[in-house]
């Protein structure tokens, strides 16, 4: 508690929305109200001031109250509930409450939770704690567990959950929409269902609005949408998000080699992919590498490592650019208003790189340009740098004729031009090249275009100084 | 095309999908076997090829199609089909087919269209092809028409649509799922239906599947979810994806001032906005403004237009760092060896900034960081900043030693850590600092902060090489 309650604060008017869970110190006002009427023992308060929030608010409420007390409020939530809440918590969150339940307590919430987040809970468990667990279960869910958890992270399998709806091809729409309400309770979601054959094989996929649309005479094989898009279980996570944008899916389904079915993963896991990828590729442009948590709760240490690693190898790059400066001491020594513009221009060729960079590390992530589209790309970019190294050029011009007079602003003007070039062609042809090399575009980062942009920089400008001043 | 097509090449045997439809010679060859189909009226094999095609990637292949025969391969979709492929379309491909259909044609493709998207395409057309459509349509179509397209580019309203499903709360259970069946075929969803008044005030939400479930005897006023998640009209489309991912929802209600319901924004569009403001902040970080279309189709004009500010500006802020290094000729001259470290300091401010400026961007945008979090953002940045000069200006005094004896490697050890600590600082300050004066903080980009922390590093590396090497 950092401010005293403010004595009208009624837990019935209380309703959390997203801004106000971001506010440590509304939640911790809110988290001691509720304890309050915990140790009261005043439960039906506590279940309708749960009954008008969204279980998402309630999970964010818990994580900031002593486990004892969230573990107390949970139980005010109906079974179906707890597990939803329970499935939103941070894995650490949900690690440290699992730890104050009684196994059966435990294994009854994870019976109700949906089985990916089952999954990745259990994944979350060190092994001892996996497997005092693991005895309480029923043998079907044990089995469930253990297969979705074996998916190596970034896969599809990873993220995809195996309580889905099925539908044999034979069935009339009545009969479908009958099948489909006995597996509601049970399924991630009823509204696209799977036609499968004995085999297990995936035959179709039908949408709950078109049973519901069909006439009653109708198959479920006649009314499916045969040759479906899939996924394959071992493909990159990144193809699931992409699937389900393209297409617009509510879930996709993740089929193993044989063309199997073994799970779907639903829209929104595959947006939280989508974001996940999009922060990965944030960090990677200004050479940040992944660490855990959020930027917040991360471990300074953490973030030292993820930060360390680029930063000292750039050191030893630019060394490449101090040689260069020190190759051209003479040129410098005979012309010191030099100096003033080298800031200027390397930085000029390292920015218009970032650009270019960023722009096709962005496009290659999106779909929008494929590897192949090189060749038209670096033509593409070498006119809109030569754009730019003019306009830049022509800025400049006046500066170095203000500093240096009209061979000073010669020099610099043509450096521009150059050094603009030169950085947004390493920019554009970076990311194709990692590609090339089967490594991930985004590693084509800011500051590593920046640093190859300076060297030759440097070599460019004074290179240019020395012939045209003369003074090599 | 490209190349001659395989005599084996049957369009019955071709099946498009998400990595072919990005292969512009591979569409090339399917787009010219079927304009030969469609020229020799084999509409049933255009029929049959359609069938297998995802929609999307029929909307692919028709844009890579010259506009009669994309308007004839239409013909041989059903209407609804019809209406999915031409919303799947990009605004310059649907302009391009509209102005070569007939009147009624367009207009009867336009009402099987959903509404957001058939406003897209209006605010598409210009002025002219705008009045000229507005006769054929009828007359709620017109309304609707002109109340979405009114809303603001980047507004909650201009991204809704206004074809959701609605019952009243006194339905049963049984009278709701006929209801919703009477509904289906012009709604963009029936999963999850809204519960108004006679107002149309939004009372409450409730899905197909609570349908389902429910007891015979319930009312859809009872199963409801009361006081549900909602975004106002005029709220920043951001928002939008936020509430969608953040409480897992298919479709978020959208009210006006008074609480009436106006539209829904569905995961899809929700998931398409996230992803357009990710590219929008990845852009905004190395200083790549907007332009229209991807930066495989926009003119060469636009991406110069969308670079050429910052870089210029940012030539002008790097003056700054000109003349600190002017300013400091005299300590230069007395030392050249120091200039070999300019180029690896200066850039490791950069870069430990850059990386900084990136952290809280992308925390500030996800909602990870608020605004209020700046002061423990600064210590937790100084503390892991320290921790990075620190082991920098250990690699670097290895360098120290080796170009220029152990006083010039004190100079930079110490010039090191203290440059890296202002870098940090700056990166992790701009982005608070931006937000405080209600502009995006995305605009801290990496060049800015590299740019301020240039002029700062040159001047904190010669002032402590002046007093340490007493040279001044």
């Amino acid at each position: 508690m950092t401010e005293p309650l403010d004595a009208d604060t009624r837990l019935a008017d209380i309703r959390l929305d997203h801004t106000t869970v971001e506010d440590a110190r509304e939640l911790d006002i809110v988290a001691e109200e509720l304890a309050l009427y915990l140790r009261r023992g005043e439960h039906g308060a506590v279940k309708g001031f749960f009954v008008v929030q969204e279980l998402a608010d309630i999970a964010s409420l818990l994580e900031h109250m002593a486990p004892e007390d969230a573990l107390l409020a949970m139980r005010d939530l109906d079974r179906q509930d707890q597990a939803e809440v329970f499935g939103y918590l941070r894995p650490a969150a949900q690690v440290t409450m699992a730890e104050k339940m009684s196994r059966a307590e435990l294994a009854a919430l994870m019976a109700a939770m949906s089985h990916d987040e089952r999954a990745d809970f259990f994944k979350a468990l060190d092994p001892k704690a996996q497997e005092a667990l693991l005895p309480g279960l029923a043998k079907a869910e044990r089995e469930d567990l253990r297969r979705l958890a074996a998916h190596p992270e970034g896969t599809v399998g990873a993220i995809m959950t195996s309580d889905y709806a099925t539908l044999p091809p034979t069935l009339t729409p009545p009969q479908a929409l009958d099948a489909l309400r006995r597996q509601a309770s049970d399924v991630e979601t009823v509204y696209t269902a799977y036609v499968v054959d004995a085999a297990h094989r995936l035959l179709g996929v039908v949408s709950l609005r078109d049973v519901l649309l069909a006439r009653t005479r109708q198959t479920v094989g006649e009314i499916m949408e045969p040759d479906p898009v899939t996924a394959r279980v071992d493909a990159e996570q990144e193809e699931a998000a992409t699937l389900v944008a393209r297409y617009d899916l509510l879930a996709l389904p993740v089929v193993d080699a044989e063309g199997r079915m073994v799970g779907i993963v639903t829209a929104d896991d595959a947006m939280d992919v989508a974001e996940e990828e999009a922060t990965e590729d944030i960090y990677k442009a200004s050479t940040v590498g992944e660490f855990d948590g959020s930027v917040k709760d991360a471990s300074l240490v953490a973030l030292w490592k993820a930060r360390i690693f680029w930063l000292v190898l750039l050191v030893f790059g630019n060394i490449f650019s101090g040689a260069g400066i020190a190759a051209f001491e003479d040129v410098i020594a005979g012309n010191l208003a030099l100096l003033f513009f080298l800031p200027l221009l390397i930085a000029s060729g390292g920015n218009a790189g970032a650009q270019s960079a960023t722009l096709m590390v962005r496009a290659l992530a999106t779909g929008d340009v494929r590897v192949a589209d090189w060749r038209g790309m670096f033509l593409r970019e070498t006119a809109v740098a030569l754009g730019l190294g003019v306009t830049m050029a022509f800025a400049v011009t006046w500066i170095g004729l203000w500093r240096g007079g009209p061979e000073i602003a010669l020099v610099v003007a043509i450096a521009m031009v150059v050094i603009v070039v030169i950085g947004a062609l390493i920019g554009v042809s970076l990311p194709f090249a990692f590609a090339r090399l089967d490594r991930d575009p985004a590693a084509a980062s800011g500051p590593l275009v920046t640093s190859i942009t300076d060297v030759l920089g440097v070599l460019a400008y004074f290179g240019i100084a020395a012939a045209l001043l003369e003074i090599a």
